[in-house]
């Protein structure tokens, strides 16, 4: 279904070729001042075009605010927002509309649905994704009078990856370059790689890191909303994504004695010395900053010859043409962010309904 | 909260050494002969005390079915079921009341609720597990006659894993030792860690894999409710779970000409060459296999002594007493299979409803 | 389905002649002292057998807590509780196994379902409400502290009924007769009524009139989740249920002029001078009393011959033997109350959640 | 919240005088053959402007689809449409910007969310129900190859009601006249006294029944999403909406020997001889005719003083200027259709997914 979310929640809508993708994002408190431009400025980081590593297509995508905002603040209402389709080429997709692509949904929609919208991946484009990024961006803007501060980064493009944790980079230079890397030589070898593997036709895969900084204590719904439950669903939501794990993660060739997080007090403030659980305990979280890694498989779609089957089970070749990404990682960060937001806008309302009473 | 599943859904309830746990599956469709015998057989593979790997408790865990059945079949009602508690030794836990034990949620839980039930853990004890368990072994009995096999087995601990795809083992053998490893020289050698780890009052951390066979074409809600978006949040909902991948995973340094999946047409039916798909495309099931990882960190509880905080913030020093896993892993097993069949049972039912209209 | 709620949340199960009826109370914020001999007080209203309007059934429906409390405070985990079933005379119910009481769910959950638990009326029966009132029970020790009353009264059976408006009783007096009305005169020619009906073997139908005093500006969650809607849907869920109005309902013959409430400041706090709108504006309390009328229909079993047909469509007679209310009415009052505390304790999490940010 | 049903879901947006007004229908099945003309054709009905005895405003009231449709029919995926707001006054709303109009909402969602718009009722607004009726003209099309017809009628307005039942008129007729009644000597005192009432500057209440035809057995979830609870509560989220009965209703002075529907068999389906459960036992429909009614209080808005107070609490006037419906009937007659298709397709996909596995 297309909505997620318990009382922060987006309903999301729209195909790659259709007229426009967008969302409702339901739940937003009222009395929040929204910096629309702000919004722009994180749908701009998703955008094609930005560099010679993501495809050169120029999608100018302008999101428009259709309700929900009087005089630029929250009403408690619905806050409806598009972003027209432009710029499609409907006819760069022709040949591939009775076949199904090796590794896209193409077979698995048209089984399903008995229908497909078969114009640049239709449902399942990665333009999709659109409507994440808004709402996210205004969940990030519901999330900051908090402290909280969301973050995700390039760590890993094929082979090359980064190889000291989150606390040992400076975060602010992940937007320094195309791939969304802290550690700008690191960056400039993945570049290097993404390049490589774009002229080769190919396309190659990678991880994002998300950082969460300032989460109070008590966010997190036992047993089956797990803060990192819920957080691990709307990662793996993404389109590309393979894997979740947060904390310790599948390092899991450890000893209890050596990964357990020992409290200590600070300045009044519960504190762990070490933090493998990832800033959650129990599914709640604990005052440690949340951090979290996603795996992106390379992208399906590749500039090479590949057999499969047409609708009537017949064997074809298919070959992409156009313009396609040879690497998801740069642009997935923001929405991996996007998605954060909205898990942890989210949880902040359950934990406000849920306060005890006394 | 307390319910997973959107139409197939289970509602849980009950604390470690509250009067019992248990739980409520509503949606299970009418018709279904339930084989009580069987669900209390999941419930025995749960069950402390099997072998000398796990916790000495001696926990009888009998299942009792209050409601939904008549005759042995299910009405389309609401199928209620609780596990007495039995054999809890509260003074056990009583030296834990005012401290927070370290990676337990003992702090999370106080903060957010302001009050926990410190005995064995209460909510956050393993025992939540057993109305997994139980809606689970119902779910497979609703799936299995569409031909849905469901496995999952113990592939790693610590730094002993399992070196082929689960295609390479007879999964029948998984259950043939107490490490619930299809390899019965690798289990072997997973069994005499675990001891070893035990013996030092140490615990140790693994991976679960997990299998799903015959599951049919298209099943899965995109966007949000993509299989194994859902999938993931059940398994990652489990205690002490702190990764999930499907299909390639975090097996990223690969390229796509590489990883794509070939479609072909066998007997009739759209296959696939390989499978790095993990069996779900576009968040929608494509009839191969559905396999993914879950891994599990040490358990918490270790028997040494370590520094910890109390309510007070004072500096206090904690050792574990009582009866404790020293590794999660192969009791964790049946819990994986049983969240993997609730969430089948959920996108079977899900499927049905939106079925095409022509 | 069996769950509602959309934080406070019941979710119910169980049959007249199972094993127990019982339910899970999830979302009840921690830190609650649950007075579980009040939650038993509100079981007893609803018991049968109370007098010889109600049937002479005597069941003793003690409530059992099996969860989701420490030291009798609620800890924020699922509150799970039962009630066995017990005096169940099984053999009542043989003769109408194959056939379908006239306007009575026998057919519909045969026609749905496949399969019935004919015992009693399974799922149908007025036991299901059992769980309803614990609920209710709880929520209303949720809201007392908010300076929320809720009741009930009998305001109509057959053509008997009260004149006046809520505010002309002293309501108090409700529970000082049989039939629930506070009003001892025509409490007296109600019973009356009742006692001539039951002799006839028939049944009689009425109105039950709700009011929950106390309630502060701003619950309810427009525009599908309008206050006055969840209240409606939740009560026109009591078994026999065949309407809902509140605040003026179904008097329209009114013009605007003579209806509208006109708004006044009364130390500083918001009034309204009449109160047509029945407390609640736009789907949101307005801080007056809300008022709430439901029609409940005659119990469809009658101790007479009846003519209907069974599963193979044969023509048929039936008559009730047995025990069975000749009105539901007396003892619907406390399932009305209860289900109107639901209601509102929901719609209090959910303002909660939603405050405005500044 | 805004968003209602559990797999045929509409969640709606929009403001009276903000860019526009919509909605996004999930769950609706793919296959699906749009009649998008039929669509405008409902909204036609519910716009303003249609006879003297409604607003005459002219709003144009054209629905564009934004996603959803492929070459005409549904995909599957989320069906979003947006209806532009054109020929709104904003400057007749300003006198209000800071008082609370009696009846209205201003005070409660101010109250509620400490802002409000307040040009033309904001979210307030009746054409709020434009994305109902949009929403419920595709239910109508999902629901019409099963058999099934949605039609609504103006039975009261003020004194003046239809003394028939449903059954003895011919509803073809319905919209033959502006006020929507099938009776035309009806409708035509009915359109009299609306005129007479907008000349006083005042208005009025009726009541609007509702009946669907052709429902197949077994639709419904009880016991708390019973098909009248759903109906009832779909009913009563219509604005001015204040009472809803089904089947016997509110008339109760009757005895379950005389208002027992007998059940009989008729070629092999099983039929009733009367029909006062509505069209539904136990919750579920039963193949029999579902029939109920609406009451609706007279608009808040009339065109005379009224005693009031503003933000500050100080003792104002108000007169509405401008455009008002003198009765809110006529032009809810579709909207009404338009929620119960929504609840009976809701209905439809979860019996499906519901249905029997043997």
């Amino acid at each position: 279904m297309n909505t997620i979310g318990h009382l922060f929640r987006l309903t999301s809508f729209g195909e790659s070729h259709g007229a426009a993708i967008g969302g409702i994002i339901d739940g937003c408190p009222a009395g929040l001042s929204i910096d629309t431009e702000a919004v722009q400025q994180e749908l701009n980081r998703r955008r094609p075009g930005q560099s010679d590593l993501t495809t050169p297509r120029d999608e100018k995508d302008r999101v428009e605010f259709l309700s929900g905002l009087f005089e630029g603040t929250t009403t408690g209402t619905p806050i409806a927002f598009i972003v027209r389709n432009e710029n499609q080429h409907s006819k760069d997709y022709s040949n591939i509309k009775d076949l199904f692509r090796p590794s896209h949904a193409d077979f698995t929609y048209y089984a399903k649905y008995g229908i497909r919208d078969y114009r640049g991946g239709g449902r399942t484009s990665a333009r999709e994704t659109i409507a994440r990024v808004v709402a996210g961006a205004v969940a990030k803007q519901l999330l900051a009078p908090l402290g909280i501060t969301i973050q995700a980064f390039t760590s890993q493009v094929g082979p090359i990856s980064l190889e000291k944790t989150y606390k040992d980079y400076d975060l602010s230079l992940t937007e320094s370059n195309a791939v969304r890397c802290p550690d700008p030589t690191v960056a400039e070898q993945m570049s290097k790689l993404i390049r490589e593997v774009k002229a080769a036709g190919d396309t190659i895969g990678g991880v994002i890191t998300g950082v969460a900084t300032g989460v109070p204590v008590g966010w997190g719904e036992p047993v089956f909303d797990k803060l990192h439950a819920q957080l691990g669903a709307a990662i793996l939501s993404i389109n590309a994504c393979k894997g979740f794990e947060y904390g310790l993660g599948f390092d899991v060739n450890r000893r209890g004695s050596e990964v357990n997080d020992a409290f200590f007090a600070d300045d009044h403030k519960v504190q762990t010395r070490s933090n493998h659980s990832g800033g959650i305990q129990g599914g709640i979280s604990n005052g440690q900053d949340i951090y979290f890694r996603a795996a992106f498989k390379p992208v399906a779609t590749i500039l090479r010859e590949q057999p499969t089957i047409d609708k009537d089970l017949n064997p074809v070749s298919v070959k992409a043409e156009g313009r396609h990404d040879p690497c998801v990682l740069p642009r997935a960060v923001p929405i991996v962010e996007a998605m954060t937001a909205i898990v942890l806008a989210d949880a902040w309302l359950m934990a406000k309904a849920y306060s005890p009473v006394s």
